[in-house]
């Protein structure tokens, strides 16, 4: 493996597909694809689709599937992260070098955009040898969501804080932010904030055929949220989801 | 007019183009573009070469001009930027209005993304009657940052900061924060920092053949990025340019 491609593919819609990470996607000798998950069944059937859809006919020629580790999720939750990182380094190692012939040009289709909350590039610079690394931006869900709703992501001139919901549990509503998009969220943990003066528009499946979006204020929509994301999860047996909040006072 | 697309185009890479963007541009009746400024040149033109591209010979039938009127850059920011949304909605209206015939889907090309520090919604929320909105997403410049850098943007479950040039110049590093991505900064807020222990990603162009980029501690990569930006400018008539800080302290 000479190149690796970290080709960002959006969020669950084929038509998110840059022209640029088209072109990637053809020009590459392998495509790694992890193979799909009880839990996550469309996903890797989406990677599948676009190399259909991108690379014609010889696309699964060019397909190489592998099983992703097991995060061991009983101990520190950095070190777990860390050496499941390794893992999956020994695997696209592995699963490259059973290839045949050699492919030079290696490429992972990543959901959403590799540079946002991915442990891709983090992955990728425990290959050894070291090869060079070309990463092509994708549409977030943070984008999906802000377009699913017509909203802008920020006010006018002001910040905006991205967050996971392991941050809002800890530490609560972000210090000096009025915008907080939280990724990352298993828990809603927007439930544990005070409701108060606080906006929330909220997706799932973002981009795809069952996207469903919510919004209104915290205190009347949260829970309408929590209903609607058991059934959806009941229904799809998976469930990707995303949130925005913003606080109505204004900044000093 | 009765649906108005808000196409997001990336950030200078005619290949940033989604399938999605491209099939809107296709579908529209009619593409409003502003008229090049001397200092943006280059804007204007990719908005044409991606229109030519797309939707191939008769782009230019579907294609209306139109003048930006100047912001009032005099009194309070946020008043100016009220009254210069007014003066645009009523440029799209006119301009629309002179179409024949009368086109029902009109769109506008937005560089970077419709959703991140661009005023195109709330603009579009002053026309009357009420189109309907449609967002597509786009890459941005965040986007294109961290790829031509081959980092990511967060840090492991940590947070991120977008927030302005003038946001860092008055009130300083934001609270809590460990990375931080400053946009709309024509003048180099950087420098108001302290700058030991913070890295900075810096670009200009980025996606562009003229991209440029640099990286470093602050304190070295800080005079080395205002001596480039000043040539650069004065190289290309223009300049658009966005870093992001990272500082090395861990969060509690």
């Amino acid at each position: 493996m000479h190149e690796l491609f970290l080709i960002g593919i959006g969020t669950g819609n084929p038509d998110h597909i840059t022209f640029q990470a088209a072109e990637a996607i053809r020009g590459a000798d392998l495509i790694l694809i992890p193979r799909k998950g009880a839990d996550k069944a469309d996903l890797a059937d989406l990677r599948r689709q676009i190399c259909a859809r991108v690379m014609g006919e010889d696309a699964s020629d060019r397909i190489a599937e592998f099983d992703l580790p097991v995060r061991d999720a009983s101990g520190d939750y950095r070190a777990g992260v860390l050496d499941w990182h390794d893992a999956i380094a020994g695997v696209w190692t592995d699963t490259v070098a059973a290839a045949s012939p050699a492919p030079r040009k290696v490429a992972l289709l990543i959901w959403g955009d590799p540079s946002l909350y991915d442990s891709s590039l983090r992955i990728a610079a425990r290959l050894s040898p070291a090869p060079k690394i070309t990463v092509i931006p994708g549409i977030t869900a943070i984008q999906a969501l802000c377009a699913a709703h017509r909203i802008p992501l920020n006010e006018i001139g002001a910040p905006v804080v991205i967050t996971t919901g392991r941050q809002i549990r800890d530490h609560g509503w972000p210090e000096g932010a009025d915008t907080v998009v939280a990724m990352l969220d298993g828990g809603c943990a927007f439930q544990t904030l005070a409701p108060e003066g606080i906006r929330i528009w909220w997706g799932a499946y973002l981009g795809m055929a069952e996207e469903i979006v919510l919004s209104g204020q915290l205190a009347e929509a949260g829970p309408e949220i929590l209903t609607t994301r058991e059934e959806a999860r009941a229904r799809h047996g998976w469930l990707m989801d995303i949130y925005l909040m913003r606080r109505s006072q204004k900044r000093g």
